[in-house]
């Protein structure tokens, strides 16, 4: 690190001696490069396929709001994580910090027009000014998407689903999804006559995996829960075992709590629906210990891991609501939704090195041998630029400058490219191009018919 | 409006009372619901599409940057359309107002590594406190993509040939490309002695659609143009006539300058390409009087007209300049490229009436006819949920409550959806799919086995 930063301070001293501005980013943001936007296009892509495949539809609501709505009237101490401030019309305004509060918003003052069911993705970043540390950012992509308007467990279940699908489309066949629900750990606070500590309970129970059993009693005993409740507590929220022997043992224990037995009830109903729909018996896994601390959840709650990365936590998270939007109206949306975290998983996927290493999202490389033949290159590589092609698109770049063929394909390699096209005046007397491989250093020469499935059998594609 | 206007007033006495917050966006900023926001997704999709088919590389930029960067260091004046203020850090920020800016900016700091030429494209939205006006906003999409590190004229014909594709691909096939070149408009001022008022008198020559032909000489006046000067800038950048014609009358007016000449021999050499690598003879007119005011354009100028759709001025706009970064970094870096203007189109989209009328992503809707069937429904609805489907992905929605049919089928129509599956024990004792097309009324029973070729068939789907 030293020398990196011993030049850049004789840079900044270089630049300002000359009346330049140092190019840099504010602290705990980040540019990213083609070779870490290429993998985020396509993760986003992919989520978005996924969600529109079940019929959620894409909004969208401003970076900025009022702070107001944002924070609530309560809100009005100083937030240091909040990028708030007064703009030119002196309005007190923010950068949302989240997708949850702006659809809040948005929910209460669009929810007439657009009547419930209502299903909705959104995708985009927000901000906040946490201390930056490795992997999380200031600002980052949120994922989220939401049903409203219903208290159906139908969609409970469907929430389930899309985790399932989203997890495979994005190519983490390994993976698990825990679920939970605040009904049986309401009902356990319940019987145990826990039910005003309930809030401190779960914010001690959240905290099991990173701090252990021992400590997790001696924070609940600071908030008053006695030693036998605490215990009981632990035990019945670590409970081991299949699906059906948790679900038995809740029945069995405080099956009489009619708010557990509702729980239980959703969780089973859930668990069947995703069995009948062909979800893996072994994706969904009952976790007696997840609360997530929200204090808005009251229902199914959903948390996902990686196998392969079990220590960067819930990549997709998530619950069921009683009301999303009571700040702002007294219409009552109830809800269930989940938050993908894509900027998560970007980072996962960098650490597990599963990033290709390409920074163009082109695959043919066109070479301008002789400048005098450049609308026959940008023509030729027309025939892989097809943006309805239903494999995709193939994509062909054509180098802008005439310069050595050498210099040319150490370009083209170093970017990523997997095949180029060279073409000078005998190949275009003879009617034929010729083809390299960038990785293999193959080479063959083909008649101008042969193009597109030579190109194909060179990337492995299937046959047009 | 009155009663509209009457009725917030109304609702936020009524909210406030009970100490609610009135849901509401900052003045010139707006939310997307489906509607608007399915066809906005389809737009940067398709652009996304034809950026990569070329190489251009996604890059992506904070929101945020040091006002210093975003300004230049002379940029202290207050600027009333910055969004700037000071963070919890201390540190003075504002949000891009621009792409341009924050990829010079990038540039600087990474071209080092990334290596030239270097293709980037950038999707975002931007920031800007102007007054609001119809179909302008104070938060928009930009949607830019240059090649930086070349000074070869085949980046410019291939900066054309994007913006062919690019037009086709989103549907407005009946569109024109004016370009023009800055060394032509030059050399023609250097000839007539106003190479000193070079700005003034592209500005004012920017005016002439909007404000005629005598407003322009009026103006060029008060800059100290002699009337005959002007009268000669007018007369030729207004000359009318095919490619050919115009470039004739430059060469023989002005062609012994060596600016202008090299201005015609590039705008020649472009159109040259372009016809060779397929486009046709009327996508692209040279415009003599397309001037593009902003001071950095030093070669080709790009302006994009809908025919349909004049008055919305141009869709595609750019050009050629000499040094991106020169704020930042001694490094020349040449380039060109152009700029989208996404809502602009979109705006132009709802005017011109070309927006579908749904607001679903999805094509099937799945009735839940009975509760116990749920697992069932979402398991015929994943059939139509494959995100790999080389066709695109159908979509298919399960309704979350088992309400009557008559309203779930009344909430299918009004979202949009083209098919409705039905199905009750009888169905499934039967092992059949009740199908309805929603528009035509059209039903028809299908055995399991038909199901996918009935609803491609229904959705007139080409055969699987």
């Amino acid at each position: 690190m030293f020398p990196l930063f011993a030049l850049s301070v004789t840079l900044w001293f270089v630049l300002s001696g000359m009346g330049m501005i140092e190019p840099r980013t504010l602290s705990g943001f980040r540019d990213y490069p083609p070779a870490l936007m290429i993998p985020r296009e396509r993760l986003m892509e992919t989520a978005r396929r996924v969600y529109r495949s079940y019929g959620f539809a894409p909004i969208d609501t401003p970076a900025l709001e009022y702070t107001e709505i944002l924070l609530g009237k309560g809100g009005q101490e100083t937030d240091k994580q909040l990028y708030r401030f007064t703009d030119n019309g002196d309005r007190d305004v923010a950068l949302r910090f989240d997708l949850t509060v702006p659809f809040a918003r948005f929910a209460a003052q669009h929810i007439g027009q657009l009547g419930t069911p209502f299903k909705r993705y959104h995708i985009g970043p927000v901000w906040r000014g946490e201390r930056p540390q490795k992997g999380r950012y200031r600002e980052f992509l949120q994922c989220d998407f939401d049903i409203i308007g219903t208290t159906s467990n139908a969609a409970d279940a469907e929430t389930a689903l899309v985790i399932y699908d989203l997890m495979r489309a994005l190519g983490f066949e390994r993976s698990i999804l825990r679920i939970n629900n605040r009904m049986v750990l309401n009902g356990l606070l319940e019987e145990l006559g826990l039910a005003g500590q309930t809030k401190s309970v779960l914010i001690a129970l959240d905290k099991l995996p990173k701090i252990g059993r021992d400590a997790v009693l001696k924070e609940m005993a600071e908030h008053g829960v006695g030693a036998e409740q605490a215990a009981r507590v632990l035990d019945m929220t670590t409970t081991a075992g299949s699906n059906d022997d948790v679900l038995a043992r809740f029945e069995r224990d405080f099956g009489g709590n009619a708010t557990a037995a509702e729980g239980v009830r959703r969780l089973r109903e859930l668990l069947t629906v995703a069995r009948t729909a062909g979800v893996p018996e072994d994706f969904i896994q009952i976790d007696a210990s997840i609360a997530r601390g929200l204090d808005y959840y009251t229902g199914t709650i959903y948390e996902t891991f990686l196998l392969e990365k079990l220590d960067i936590g819930s990549v997709c998270s998530g619950g069921r609501y009683d009301n999303l939007a009571s700040l702002y109206t007294k219409q009552q949306l109830p809800g269930v939704g989940a938050s993908l975290g894509l900027d998560r998983l970007l980072a996962a996927m960098e650490e597990l090195d599963l990033l290709p290493k390409v920074q163009t999202p082109a695959k043919v490389f066109v070479a301008q041998f002789d400048a005098k033949y450049v609308g026959d290159y940008q023509r030729v590589a027309s025939r892989f630029r097809d943006v309805r092609d239903p494999r995709g698109v193939i994509g062909a770049e054509v180098f802008p400058e005439p310069k050595k063929i050498g210099q040319q394909l150490q370009y083209a390699e170093k970017r990523g490219f997997a095949i180029a096209i060279i073409a000078g005046s005998d190949e275009f007397e003879k009617g034929v191009w010729k083809l390299k491989h960038l990785a293999t250093r193959e080479e063959k020469v083909v008649t101008d018919d042969e193009l597109e499935s030579a190109v194909d059998e060179l990337l492995g594609r299937n046959v047009r």
